[in-house]
């Protein structure tokens, strides 16, 4: 069995050594871009906001799972392409992130001001710097994507894996946005509908972060498609627990743990799973309180509290919670039935276990 | 003389059959986009918004430049490809034209509303409509982006033509970004400084929309950086004349000629050449009413009139007209003594009369 073996190695897939060169190609891409900024006189705050958010946090979900799929497909030999590919979703990721925070008016992400915000401060001596700010980071989110396609253009692909990687990619961006335009129109009308948030959870999360990503892993080694169908038949259902996961946190964690603002989903009456199967239990004044949300009216501090038993209390939590157990299980399911390599199944577990946590 | 004449086939550079055959790809692209989203049950109104600012108007200036710089360059054979990256090019510019409405709240664009009015009257029964249109068209945007590359990728270009591509657009679009970003810093505190203004224009006209389209062409004719150097030459002055142009029409110019609204520059303080030389000359109530504009007061339409006047009175606009012509000139002379082939100085000059106009 030793050409398998080779094939794929799968010991040497590491996820915190993927963070480590995602994490330096994008420092040395940075520093370039910092360098033309000084050179052709360009304002150095817009470098420097969008390092703040690159480099000052992030669990590089995207990345990793973009190596492990390029692992568990076989790939070997130069890493250095997969690893300029997955930092380009990064980037992607950032500009991902500034965008969502101007359409929400989040104060603050990963633990820092916002990119809005941060340019706010940076002109807070003009008038207007609140909308300087806003617009500042429409801008700043453009071209963080040109500066991910940059990224991408020179990975030192050629035609037929370019145009592989690029035919995934451009289905994921495009199916990003108009998750993004469904959970928009979602947002502030809540309703019982679990399979509509569910829907929005597929396109915004479980096939933007879990199955794209490890299928770009799996064309970069040039796999086929029928691994590519067993990576969405694993990735979608994990996908899907990731961002129920998520619904979850966004509800209950604290900032220290998220970086985020506490309750923001509840503030921002996201239409999440959470939300919609406790609406279609809630009655008299715990449903008046989950209305409220799809009024558009955000919370006060106690009223979240009130929010978060209603949310236990309706039973909502729990089936959230077994919800993440089916879907878990079930992703971990196809890797027994797909025929796969075993160190394919072995990367693709571990995958499991980095995002959802042991079976 | 006949291999030089097969090389440079002047005689077949028509503008109006670039704009056709550019509208024509651009078509067949939202098409299939329109049904993409009807099989996956997307909103169908997104393709919609994009369709009428794509589709309904424009002088594709762009994309008539980059198969201007093709020919020039001596590009033969097959112009699908070139085609195809002109398209590209237009809907890049599309995404421009969503997000800078959205920053400049502009109401209109090409004579309809733009698109962040567009989808809040889609959703005018929704409260909190106009927010929603404004993160829509910020969605919008983003998803145009990432079609004019989804356009780039499906243009067939092998490794090398797509990276020499890459390379001239990535720039282009970082040049842009900033270019906005600076004209962002500079609206509502237009100064007498002209050099910022020209600089302004340098990123955000000369480079974006004359000198970078031309090498794009070139370069997908597989020229050398020799003819690129050539095209700057020409493209710069020529650009800058092109933004003067259109600062004069954006002080002057009623709607129905420009499909913007009247005085746009004006209301929105925007920073250009022709208000840093009126602040250089203006004094006592002149220089006040202009003043007004540093403060980032919107004039009404009586105080438009007299704005107008002030830039008459001052010399202002007959100075910008006197540097159009120079600018003119300048990058007309550049094909004197640049040693160009006869059929690509051909070229160029149908280019210059195409933007400015007979010399």
């Amino acid at each position: 069995m030793t050409e398998t073996t080779i094939a794929f190695p799968a010991r040497a897939f590491d996820p915190v050594g993927v963070r480590h060169a995602v994490e330096a190609r994008l420092t040395v891409f940075l520093d370039a871009k910092e360098r033309l900024a000084a050179a052709q006189g360009f304002p150095a705050e817009v470098v420097d906001v969008l390092r703040d958010l690159v480099l000052g946090g992030g669990k590089r979900v995207r990345p990793v799972l973009c190596v492990a799929g390029w692992y568990a497909a076989g790939g070997r030999g130069d890493q250095d392409p997969v690893v300029q590919v997955a930092a380009s979703l990064e980037m992607f990721h950032a500009f991902a992130l500034v965008h969502d925070d101007v359409m929400d008016r989040s104060a603050t992400r990963r633990g820092r001001p916002s990119a809005h915000e941060a340019f706010a401060s940076h002109h807070s001596g003009r008038p207007g710097a609140a909308k300087l700010g806003v617009d500042a980071a429409v801008l700043l989110g453009d071209l963080t994507l040109v500066w991910s396609d940059e990224l991408l253009h020179t990975a030192g692909l050629h035609t037929d894996r370019f145009a592989a990687v690029t035919s995934v990619l451009d289905e994921m961006r495009t199916e990003l946005m108009y998750g993004q335009y469904l959970d928009l129109l979602g947002t502030g009308c809540p309703s019982p509908d679990v399979d509509a948030a569910l829907r929005i959870a597929r396109f915004k999360s479980a096939k933007y972060t879990v199955e794209r990503p490890l299928q770009l892993g799996a064309v970069l080694a040039g796999t086929q498609a029928g691994f590519c169908a067993a990576l969405s038949a694993f990735g979608l259902p994990l996908g899907e627990a990731f961002q129920l996961q998520d619904d979850l946190l966004g509800a209950f964690a604290d900032t220290p743990q998220t970086g985020k603002p506490i309750a923001e989903d509840l503030r921002e009456g996201k239409h999440t799973a959470l939300l919609a199967l406790a609406l279609r239990r809630a009655v008299g004044g715990e449903r008046d309180l989950l209305m409220g949300l799809c009024q558009g009216i955000r919370p006060e501090p106690v009223q979240v509290a009130q929010i978060r038993a209603v949310l236990e209390a309706t039973g909502a939590r729990a089936e959230v919670e077994q919800l993440i157990d089916e879907c878990h299980g079930r992703a971990l399911r196809t890797l027994e039935d797909a025929g796969l390599p075993p160190a394919a199944v072995s990367v693709l577990r571990t995958v499991a276990a980095t995002l959802i946590g042991p079976a």
